[in-house]
C-alpha cells in the first residue's frame, strides 16, 4: 500500500483539534472522511503534532496508507474537494501539497524539528480582523525583557514547570533549540523550535514571557521558575487561538 | 461642539461598505448607532475613505461633532463598547483612538494622503486562514515584472482606464504618489499612496497587474493601457475582500 505524505494548514477556531474525539469535528476526523470519501475505505491518518482545540495550523504534516496508487496532484485536489463539501462549505483544513513517501516514513516519529509560532496582539483596543487568530494583551510588553526571558529557557531542561496537568510524555526533558520574541507595532510573535515539546509547553512559556513583558515577574524569575520544576509558578497557559503549528521537518534521508 | 477623530478598524466581510444604504449593515451606519447609543443624539459621522462592500480597513478616520465635551479615553471605550453591543456580538468595527480637533478638521477633505494595501494569496491550495482576507490567485505569478508594470503608473495621469462606471469624481486626473509589488512566499502584497484614489481605482490596477504577471499582457501593455483610457482594455476589478484602507495623513498643522 503507498503511503502519502500530506501538508495541511487549517484554522483551528471550532475545531476540537487534532485528534479523533467522540464530539465535535477534528482534524483528523474530516481528514479521515475525507480520505473516505476518496477511496471508500477508513483509514487512520497520523499527524506530526497533536495540535489542541482552537491551535491553527500553517503547516501540519500527515501520513496515511492508500489502498492503490494515486497521482499526488489528483489526491490533493480530491481530498481538498471532499474537505469543502463534508463541512457545510466552511472550510476549515487546505492540502498544501500531497507527497509519495517510502513506508518507513512517520510524519510523528520521522520528524526531527517542530516550529510554533504564538501570536499577540498587544492593544487596548478589541480586535476585529485578528479576533481567533492572536491573543490580545492589553498591558504593553516589554519584548526586549520577554526575549531576554525567552533565551534562558532555550538547551536541554526539566520542563515540568511548563508542562500540563494532562501531559502524556514518558519524560519531562525536552531540548529547546530556538526561542524568540519579536514586534512589529502591536503584533508581537513569539517562535518556538525543538525536536518535540510537551502538552501546552509553548502556551505555558507564553503565559510565563508575557509575565515579564508586563514586568510582574523578571527575567531571572524565569529560570527560577524553569529550575523549580513548579507548574503552580508558571504563567497562565496563553490560549489556544493566538498557537500556530507552522513547520516541520524531516531528515533529508527519508 | 467639540469635533472628535477616530481611527479605526474593520473587518468588511458581511458589511455593505463604508457608506450608509437602505439595507445591510454599514460602517458608517454601525458608528453612527454606537455614537447614538452614548449620547442620545443622531449625528453624521464623515469617513477619510468611503469603501466598498467586502473592503476592509486596518486604518480608516472619520470626525464627527459631539454636543458635549468627553474624555479621549472614555469615548473611544464606550464607543467600542457599543459597537460590540449592536452587532450581536460579532465585532467588525474597532475604535482604535479617539482624539480632539479643532472644527477645521474634516477626515475627508483635510487628508493628505490615503495608502492601500492590496493582498494576493498566489498558490492552488484553498484558503483557510486567509479566507475573506485576500484574493486567492491559482496562477503562478511573476512578481518583479508586476512591479516593473506599477512603475509606469507613478505619476500624475488621467486614469479613466482604471475607473469604476460608477466614479463620481469630477476629474480622472490623480496622481498616484507610490506603487509597490511585494511578495513573501505566496503572500503579494501591492501598496498604493495618493492624495486621493478614484472609484475602483486599486482594484483596476490590481487585476491589470496580475494579467501582467500571469503573462497575459506586458509590462509596455499597462502604459498603452494607461494612455487608451479605455476601461475595457484594463483587467478585471479584484476583488473587494483583498483590499485594506491602511492608512490616512494629514498635515500636522490641522
Amino acid at each position: 500500500m503507498p503511503r502519502f505524505k500530506l501538508e495541511l494548514e487549517y484554522n483551528g477556531s471550532g475545531l476540537v483539534g487534532w485528534q479523533r474525539q467522540k464530539e465535535g469535528l477534528s482534524v483528523q476526523g474530516l481528514l479521515e472522511k475525507a480520505i473516505h470519501g476518496f477511496c471508500g475505505k477508513h483509514i487512520v491518518v497520523t499527524g506530526a503534532g497533536r495540535t489542541d482545540a482552537g491551535v491553527h495550523a500553517l503547516r501540519q504534516v500527515a501520513h496515511f496508507d492508500l489502498p492503490f496508487e494515486a497521482n499526488v496532484k489528483t489526491l490533493r485536489d480530491a481530498l481538498n474537494d471532499h474537505l469543502r463539501r463534508i463541512n457545510n462549505g466552511e472550510r476549515k483544513i487546505s492540502i498544501l501539497s500531497s507527497e509519495l513517501v517510502p513506508s518507513e516514513f512517520n510524519a510523528r516519529f520521522s520528524a526531527v524539528e517542530r516550529t510554533y509560532i504564538y501570536r499577540i496582539i498587544n492593544r487596548s483596543a478589541p480586535l476585529t480582523l485578528e479576533h481567533g487568530r492572536a491573543w490580545q494583551v492589553y498591558h504593553p510588553l516589554n519584548i526586549s525583557l520577554m526575549h531576554q526571558a525567552a533565551q534562558t529557557l532555550i538547551g536541554k531542561h526539566d520542563f515540568t514547570a511548563f508542562r500540563s496537568i494532562n501531559c502524556q510524555a514518558s519524560s519531562p526533558i525536552k531540548t529547546l533549540d530556538y526561542l524568540a520574541v519579536e514586534s512589529i507595532e502591536t503584533s508581537v510573535s513569539i517562535e518556538a523550535r525543538a525536536r518535540s515539546f510537551l502538552h501546552n509547553q509553548v502556551r505555558a512559556i507564553t503565559g510565563t514571557l508575557v509575565n515579564v513583558g508586563r514586568g510582574k515577574i523578571s527575567v531571572t524569575d524565569v529560570s527560577d521558575i524553569l529550575e523549580s520544576r513548579d507548574r503552580s509558578r508558571c504563567g497562565r497557559t496563553a490560549p489556544a487561538e493566538g498557537l500556530y503549528l507552522a513547520d516541520v521537518k524531516y531528515n533529508d534521508s527519508i
